[in-house]
């Protein structure tokens, strides 16, 4: 990796140049005249390829901190995590910009070479689907599962077909996520003693989780009462989603009392995960509206129906779904109970 | 407009700035507790809605040059036209980023002024509904049409619900651009003498078009087959869509021969048009994303529910869809047949 | 503000859109051909003023947390700020995108109606000016002086130039962040005593700036041992910036220990003020580029030397430039003296 | 490159993404702690390098078409090669949207890494100097050329000094726009035999020019008379800068009756380099943002000064300076003198 004359480093040879800029090979380069354009949808797609590596980097990062059977919330680690997450969302949001660039392809000049790709497909990019799968979408939750199959023509190859289902049944940043906040510890009995219940004699965070309940209820205009039900579901009986009802309680908790000192990087960590599944939908649907007119109606290269297959994908491969939704069960500031002191204790810094 | 002291214009004076400055009355200041984040709200709706306003004013202006009996291709008409556009495309991006500003506000922060707003709503965007209504979107078009109805409760006052009715009985861009189209000189039958029909004999611009139809025929696919049924409704028969088959037919001229001098910016004019349908989409989908981890599933201020009105718009307000879907009929350029020298002269500059 | 039909609030009143949309007066309307393009200017400036007020909610928001006695560090305040200033931060994004906006905007169509707003231009933007003076930047700092005197043609009004005087007259953003730096509780002599010192006996946060004096000599190559002086400068000896030794000490401890958890926020804090100096300065770049391509070498409408003085402002008002450069004064984590016990406790949360 | 089981094409062999993704190889891997980081400073780079390669692409096409004895302007070349650069304009637009991946970095974390990439350096990348070297920047106008030095530490291997240096030995953008201008044939003396002079009996181009600086000095201001001895300098005497005076009349007159149908093209090419100028201005500027805020003060790794040669290049790496300055020559289109009807022909289309 050195200049071959001082023996010192080279910025070409510390990149391996002449491996990346000698990896576009154009089908079309055969034929009487090339497709000039070919060269942009090659360097748009290796393009894209270099980022998932990245964002299959940093979430293997994140995957490993939320891996640890107990994150240290003294340590650097959630803080990291948060920085992590957020370097991918501006890559997404770098992503989304991509697009405009492939955009300036016409329809005519992709018809020069597009034949030549058959079957082959971006649907296939197996770091796309890792990066999915590593998020938490289970192959039984994607769109038309069985396009997957490597024994479909334009499906993956056996081996990537492997990795994708490997990657699910590894700990998803999904599940990780879900363990993290139920095991969250200002739950504890010790710490609810003294919590007055607005409406029932008890102290225990249960008491405090009723008396939400009917605080939201108060907060429904008539037409809305039908959200309650809802809300029980969501947050008093188990099995209705992938997030348990613990870890749906502290989630809600966290956004409510975001204020109290441990529970900031948690925040940012909930606002980021929504950002990235956010980011995710809108390069599916940029990436829609351009196969759209890039195509039209047409069958796309890997035997996909193209811009149906993507609005399919688009509605159903949200991730952390449940967190989106929790906004519907907010409840204004001035009407959330006040916490014991204990718990306010607990998740505060040493400091007086 | 002039600086009081030495009677020359002044900065704030010239963009009337005490006006601009002193619109901003959050409907929180009189809690004990002001909402913090109310102002953002209003400040990025108006700065919405002044960039709504320069979006008509260029429509009107695109609208003017089409509304002539005859575009001069020598004058400098369909070069401003598609200048403006591309203006118009430049400002619905920024839109598209503006969306990133109210992202920072917090479901609890929006919950804290949200009630005080009801039932006003985004949908109630006057001007929003012009831009629609001046490009093409009829009412009846429009996803549930009778929520904009002056009589239902967060529907358009009278007032504002005409005007929005007035503006589509007007020309509007589509309109317009369809007429434009369908009377492009280029299909007279003089020019078309010498051309030498591929398939059949005979000598006009009708032989073309059927030949066309061979041709694409042959560049379909077995499984293809069912699009030239699809060809045969856009481009023979009459009253399939709002274009008539004349203007489908020049679009699509226009798009395979699109060197031809004549017609670099018409060609440059179709693009644009699908650029503008597809940034509103764009704008229309983030913004459904954000309402969604806003207010999750509740209903919207303006009693609509919310994300779900959202999303039904977004795949029903399409304007330029035909110019869209042109490319499912497309070939590769080395099948088209050549164009006989009049064609060609015709759209061509007067040098040498 | 309501509906006067039905008494309640409509989403035209709420905005007062009778006032922001009305407030669009092109001079050059009464000219036998008016400018088209004078709307896109009045638009693009009013744009710019509402999100300066935007800007500067925020920024007195922001103000006033810090300019408590004591920020107590286990309230939601420092989180809140950052909160804001992220906020400023997705404003001036936004307000960079604009600058492509009026880019559409060609020299020639500019020339049309620029002399009749002579004397008047952005420089008096008066509102943009409170924002440099909110954040920490003086007059005496300003490039050209001189040119914002309510005396001189172009200048500012005598009312709005005492604005910008007395706006930096209070407490500015840099003045609070250097107050706020330099009382950071974490150099307390009692939490020291059982540091370690690398080099020399002794066991108090003056040690560990000696130790760190050392470890940054060692880590300099030869032609770069100059630095040391820099370092002494800026870290031992009070009066070399508006940012006290104590204040600089604190902002560099906070950097390189910024896994601990009390640290978390604050660091964020440092990033976005280098941040928001970077945004302001890159619009100010743009801003330059676009003036320079729109007048060439010609006098801007206020009299100045258009580019030539944006060039210089763009060099000269950087706020925050000691945080920026502190990065020269950073060494390997790895060559980082251990804190004492204390220290890490005190900088902890209650959480075992 | 086929899917070795069903001998189709496949994904990952289209794109080559063994080598893409097997090509980075940090260097701090070696360390007991890996820098985490160091992963996306190599694929940053990267990135850039695979989109340099493809403005080299686009660049080498443009430039093939330039280099034609005659572009026939009935032919699609000019609509081509403003194509061709607009696609440049949103690769760079790109990869200023790029650097706020980088950004994500902080400077302690490039600490963990940087000396071990010493002394390579962003300032070695061959293509982005090619990019440079086509457009038209020579060697003897770079900032500190003998740092390209293949002699010097951390200057070029003697191979990739060569190939800039041979860059520019060949005809570039700049030297082609400037023989294509000069050729532009609507000054043929024929089409002018009936100009009326505004102010001087004769009837011939040179008149045109000689009225357009009365014109000029017409608008000009008392304190802008200085302006004329420029427009002198530009328009009429030779050797003032690489564009020919007979080059610089053809741009502004281009600019000036951009509406004549035959200037459509030509005027968008004009803008898209000026564009192209800005967009490499406004990633130099954020590229030393960023170093200044990783590195502060400190030398490059590449052995530069950092900042400081970052700045000298942003100032002085314009290719297309004349076309921007420009500007400064317009007149109101009011202002123009009528052309005579056979310069009016010349440029328009054949319809009548």
């Amino acid at each position: 990796m050195t200049n071959e004359k001082t023996g010192s480093l080279y910025y070409s040879d510390y990149l391996e140049l002449d491996k990346i800029l000698n990896s576009q090979h154009p089908r079309s380069a055969d034929l009487p005249n090339g497709a000039d354009d070919e060269m942009l949808f090659i360097v748009v797609h290796q393009a894209y390829e270099l980022w998932f590596k990245q964002i299959i980097h940093e979430l293997n990062l994140v995957r490993e901190i939320f891996s640890q059977d107990n994150i240290n919330d003294n340590s650097g680690d959630m803080s990291n995590a948060v920085h992590k997450l957020k370097r991918i969302v501006r890559i997404l949001e770098l992503l989304n910009h991509q697009v405009d660039v492939l955009d300036t392809m016409t329809p005519l000049d992709f018809l020069e070479f597009r034949n030549l790709l058959l079957p082959s497909s971006g649907f296939q990019s197996v770091q796309f689907r890792l990066i999915e799968a590593k998020l938490g979408l289970k192959m039984k939750q994607r769109y038309k599962a069985d396009y997957y199959k490597h024994t479909r023509t334009g499906g993956f190859l056996q081996n990537d077909y492997e990795k994708i289902n490997q990657a699910e049944s590894q700990s998803t940043l999904k599940d990780l996520i879900i363990k993290w906040a139920k095991r969250t510890p200002f739950f504890d009995k010790s710490l609810w003693s003294e919590y007055q219940s607005l409406y029932q004699p008890g102290n225990n965070a249960d008491k405090f989780w009723h008396d939400y309940k009917r605080i939201y209820q108060e907060s429904l205009s008539a037409s809305e009462q039908g959200r309650l039900d809802e809300l029980d579901r969501v947050f008093f009986r188990e099995g209705r989603s992938e997030f348990s009802v613990a870890a749906m309680r502290a989630v809600l908790f966290i956004t409510l009392y975001r204020n109290l000192p441990i529970f900031h990087m948690p925040f940012e960590l909930l606002g980021v995960l929504i950002e990235i599944d956010e980011l995710l939908s809108n390069w599916r649907y940029k990436h829609l509206l351009m196969v759209r007119r890039m195509i039209g109606m047409r069958v796309g290269t890997g035997g996909t129906t193209g811009a149906g297959y993507l609005e399919g994908a688009l509605s159903q491969h949200y991730i952390f779904k449940e967190l989106t939704e929790m906004s519907t069960f907010l409840v204004e500031r001035s009407r959330l109970p006040d916490l014991p002191n204990a718990v306010k204790e607990k998740t505060s810094f040493n400091v007086r």
